[in-house]
């Protein structure tokens, strides 16, 4: 396993007898960033080597940049989600992974502090925000758009579709209750919301109208 | 016209000799509030005061709180959306109000920067976001809301459509641009990504589907 898979996998708060040296020092220098993060303290080379006790040479070998490192830091306990179910209810699958567990695409799988702050940055440094965009959060959208193509092989979604914009539809629902109302992603009134703004989506990208209403 | 309709206006930066005296002062607190956003200083009352010269009362007489001052003075310059047309053609009416000209609800009618900072300020302080939320953005979308429900009685949009949620799946796309993707609204490639999501979000709207593809 890779320190990034461990990362990942959200388990590297698990230390084990049998953990390579290595995988213990990562954890160390992104435990001590998140710290910073957290406590909105700017975050600067020099922080991270007197907190951690870390050499900047040491650092340098693990991440190429101060940025990487921060992106590293912020998608810290996010995973990849997994492969969608493609031979059963597709829009079923697609809502939960959407918007309904924990590990879904918006509902993040950190806290919603660390959310905002993340955005506090990245709104602050558009480099942070590219090299998060094309590492972590990019990444993170594979499963479901690759959902959304085997969609359109079954016809069960429109041929034409813009796979890429049916998902910053529905995720961007998501990100306007935070960045805009200011809402909690778990009030009962914005989970609400967001299930009607997914079906309007989901009715959008059907090649056939649904029979159902709502 | 009120102070208040005379920013949103965009106007207050043409003095004319007949303006009354409070106008120009509220004008001129908020152009130095704006200069600390734009700096990225902190906004407190002690700096307002020591920059513009205008008494710690007189300031507390024209906003009731620092709150409401930068929630203003985020929103000079942007203007209420006019009224929807609604006797002509519903999509191509709400496609340029929500993503078209200047005036859009999304493109905002001041300058990017200024957007990402707000989103800054917001993310840090709850109390400004829902301030900002209530005075100012949720008074923007009414137009948008009133054309939904307008075509919802003239059978174009189905009945049972949530008009808050379809407003933010559709400015939720833009905004997702902005704070994930960190791309700019007026890249051609973002624009073209925002008209399908457009597109997706409006079929999925409609009473009937329409006729024609995309």
């Amino acid at each position: 396993m890779t320190a990034a898979a461990t990362h990942d996998a959200g388990t590297a708060g698990r230390r084990g007898p049998g953990r390579p040296r290595d995988e213990a020092l990562d954890q160390q220098i992104i435990e001590v960033t998140l710290a910073l993060i957290d406590a909105e303290e700017e975050v600067t080379v020099s922080r991270i080597v007197s907190h951690s006790g870390i050499s900047r040479a040491a650092l340098y070998r693990r991440w190429p940049s101060l940025t990487t490192l921060i992106a590293a830091a912020l998608d810290f306990g996010r995973i990849v989600p997994p492969d969608i179910s493609t031979d059963g209810d597709l829009r079923a699958a697609v809502l939960a992974a959407m918007l309904g567990d924990p590990a879904s695409v918006t509902a993040a799988g950190y806290s919603e502090a660390r959310l905002r702050q993340r955005i506090r940055l990245v709104m602050a440094d558009r480099t942070l925000q590219k090299t998060y965009w094309s590492s972590h959060v990019a990444r993170r959208r594979v499963p479901m758009e690759a959902a959304f193509r085997n969609g359109i092989e079954r016809g069960i979604l429109r041929a034409d579709l813009d796979v890429e914009a049916c998902f910053d539809a529905i995720a961007g629902a998501a990100y306007y209750q935070i960045v805009v109302r200011g809402d909690h992603l778990d009030d009962p009134e914005t989970r609400t919301r967001l299930h009607a703004a997914f079906d309007v989506v989901w009715r959008g990208m059907l090649a056939r109208p649904a029979n159902h209403t709502q």
